[in-house]
């Protein structure tokens, strides 16, 4: 996003950056076309970013797009295009409002879809499949558009072939090295496209193949570089992509010390501890891409 | 639980129910024997009932069996005996606890039990299924035990097939009838058994699909006749099952309103509400069984 | 509730309780009566039960007074009636929908209050204050009202005075025993009233601040004896309260060893655990007055 | 931050920016030197920044301090030093970590803290004061260290003196203008100091104050304006602060229409509703001060 330097309103202060819209729009679009019935189940995010100095310093609204009619918006557009993937649905909408109001000249608008499973293939009977959440997000910055694609909250784990050794040690060092230890996380990844011009959902169903698979197939030094596999994995497979950061608990499952009543255990027994926890945040980029920094501004959690 | 009569401490008040333990010991617990691992991973909960009057009213801790003790005998009894099931385990913490401290008459043992699946059939990584949260309860009573299991939180929607007509009006009703909405709902369920020889793994499996296939095959008048058309093929299908209850959120979709920008909306475009909720509770039993109404105390939301 | 014997609709099956309605109704009512407004901030639960075995079994919707006509009661009875205290809103409604509907022979009602302070002693500007919710069930039978109020989320915490020592040991027994921790619990407590002829508001108050004096005027030998102290306070303060339920994690405070950096710590730095923790439930009854257990039922965490 | 262009370590990817660490350590300091307690109440996470390339592309974990000894530093320093104030404690882990371990050249540590208030003044027990939630940032590269410091999660509402009108329409716009609506918010904010020569404490307590007040004095012709007048007000009462940010909902209140049963409603009775809900992010500066864009990365929700 351009960093614009406004107008000073007072002789001390200044407005800097800035964005409003309406927030998690819960829209449930179903395909009734057939009697087979296909259903997408989003929560949208809209904001808009533009000149908007007078609404915050002298009370102005003549710029100010009700969030309530970016929220009309959200449906009506639900309703007329239909949903073929969350990010080209947030494509549509940020060249809606761009195009509609020439004082808006850019803005952000997210997403978290959650997936729905055919129960027995039925035809319009379903079941929640909360394994992760997929989010979106577009950022327009006038005619730019950067898509960031991720998922949150799938929970992996691995019960051997990970360990933790040849760390550095100070006097704050207890950590026992291991050569076995379970290894948990609830991956957190966004990915940055470098074209719009996507199957959305295709690339999104291989990419999460790709980070399940890689999960699986090292021994593992330290999270940092499972998750350095993963994103190297993508970059590799997915010439679309340019750039992919992880946001990552390391889980900490203790084997529990059993010695008080005598039995052994063989990290078969562990407590699965909430806090504190390990915290993993990694970015892997395409060689020579140019880079976006201004795109992941306000995602939580990602370095 | 009896309803026993403790000994007055003062002239006016008396000490009425009570039980008290180690609350969600998040125990993770491998078999390794072969290279092909198995994992459990259940959140438990112990609490102890009996003597424990003086506890209360003069601080006299002789009969109180610290949480903490509950807690390592959770973690030592997981090696020790593996984990069968979640009920299983529960079983055998009650035997444990009612036979080692005369003073301890029974108990509550509950348990939470998170699902993982194998990540590309790998024989050690795995990924978390969330689609539901499977539950358990075995209250212990002196020599009885009631088993209570269930499960929560299985998201499902039907986006046809349901309506709502036939209902009193008054002066407070302004609800349109419908003979085609989208119904949806989170299931949460807990059963009874009249027995503890139970394969409780293989049965749990079979009332979820029965719970799942009896929501897709018919039209829906309320959710009511639905939750009761699901309790009654489980009683039906399972002799060892005498009662099962549900609590069930119907999860509005409302239709959008799209008059204002001239579009049709023909129960595609769906605004998903969070609150308020309409909620449903209601029990199925066998006809005849005896009840055991004191075992259910305490678990939330089950009328 | 009674325990009303329905008549069978199978030859295997019989609907036991069952109630239904609409939750979380979040009702915010100001009184403008004067520039000094007023307001109460209710999230409002109504549930009716009778002769509702037709809608489950046979899909006739005719007694089924719908969940969304319980909501327009909820917020015309909030514009009609205003809202005195949570309580006298809730005897109102069960009043209300077991006179208007003949086979509605009972029901419950439940609300939970958020607090707001004055900024300033301004006349119309507010904050809300989060130290605890308070809660409110009105569960009627017929012509019974049973009146149960409480609060939850109080967290209260004591540097020293607090110790736990002379509990049994077995083989699983590590707690070394101490006479000096912290003791820290989250206060959820409800008590049952034996009229409804109270001022809920003041009760409320006076409850709370006993609740919170009695915390700190002794050397606790365990949470279950503080629990104990207050309640006794309690029902001997308030002859209008025949008993009052607790049900409080021990939140525990472990004295964190920094032996391996040679730091003494005389219980000054602690880490606080999330999990598991105790969890202590107990009920204090005066003397000789009379129970009313199904009152009870289905709420949350109180055995 | 700097962007370091690191050594690529394959043909196609490059590592970007990352930090890993210890996350939500809780730890409870209690100040026992006289018998009047203090207690400071902080979640603290630690991440750390540098040379930590081999860590992820080759599994060497020579520079990989561990997490563990990051928890391990937090409480033994809490311990050791104290926790004066949030700011001071996260400044003290920024210099020993960048200290300690010459490839850790930056990082971010990070704080929330839970006030407690005095049970009747007395001097070792503690009521929690849930009304907000304190939080501190520091960002450190190399010698440079950028202090943030904040609260969210104070719940604000006004009953009148609020109006939105004067705004754009089009097709997609039915919002109805007024000149009297509830205004609601949780306040979210971060402000970014100067210098580190700061008292903490109480000028987090002023920026409260001006915050609570600010909210009270104007009619809001939108959030975005009193968002404005908050920072402004807080810019020009401390030179110290150079920017703040606000990240604010619009929590609506909907005026329930009570026409069905004849009922007005004069802005009394009101729907508070969850989602979607209006977000308004805004950013005032000091008029002339350098920036610090890289030290807000990672902050959540803000733009």
């Amino acid at each position: 996003m351009t960093d614009v330097v406004t107008e000073k309103t007072t002789d001390t202060v200044v407005l800097g950056r800035n964005q409003y819209g309406k927030a998690e729009n819960h829209v449930v679009r179903i395909n009734r076309d057939t009697d087979r019935h296909e259903i997408r189940d989003l929560v949208v995010t809209s904001q808009l970013r533009g000149d908007l100095e007078a609404v915050h310093t002298v009370g102005d609204n003549a710029h100010c797009v009700p969030t309530d009619t970016q929220k009309q918006t959200v449906f009506a557009f639900a309703q007329q295009y239909g949903i073929e993937s969350p990010e080209k649905f947030l494509l549509t909408l940020a060249d809606h409002f761009t195009g509609e109001f020439e004082w808006i000249t850019g803005g952000r608008w997210a997403a978290q879809e959650y997936a729905w499973n055919r129960i027995d293939d039925h035809d319009h009977c379903f079941v929640q499949n909360k394994d992760e959440v997929r989010t979106a997000v577009v950022v327009a910055d006038g005619e730019e558009r950067t898509v960031i694609s991720g998922f949150k909250d799938l929970t992996v784990l691995k019960s051997t072939q990970s360990g933790f050794a040849g760390y550095p040690k100070d006097k704050y060092t207890t950590l026992p090295e291991t050569e076995d230890r379970i290894m948990s996380t609830d991956v957190a990844t966004r990915w940055r496209y470098n074209t719009t011009d996507v199957d959305h959902d295709a690339v999104y169903e291989d990419v999460k193949r790709i980070i399940l698979t890689k999960f699986t197939d090292h021994y593992s030094r330290a999270l940092q570089e499972t998750l350095y596999l993963m994103g190297k994995a993508v970059i590799e497979a997915h010439p679309e992509i340019d750039e992919i950061k992880f946001s990552c608990p390391n889980k900490h499952h203790f084997v529990y010390d059993l010695g008080f009543c005598d039995l052994p255990n063989n990290n078969e027994t562990h407590y699965a501890a909430d806090r504190p926890f390990g915290l993993i945040e990694a970015t892997i980029q395409r060689k020579g891409a140019p880079l976006r920094e201004a795109a992941w501004t306000g995602i939580a959690g990602f370095c």
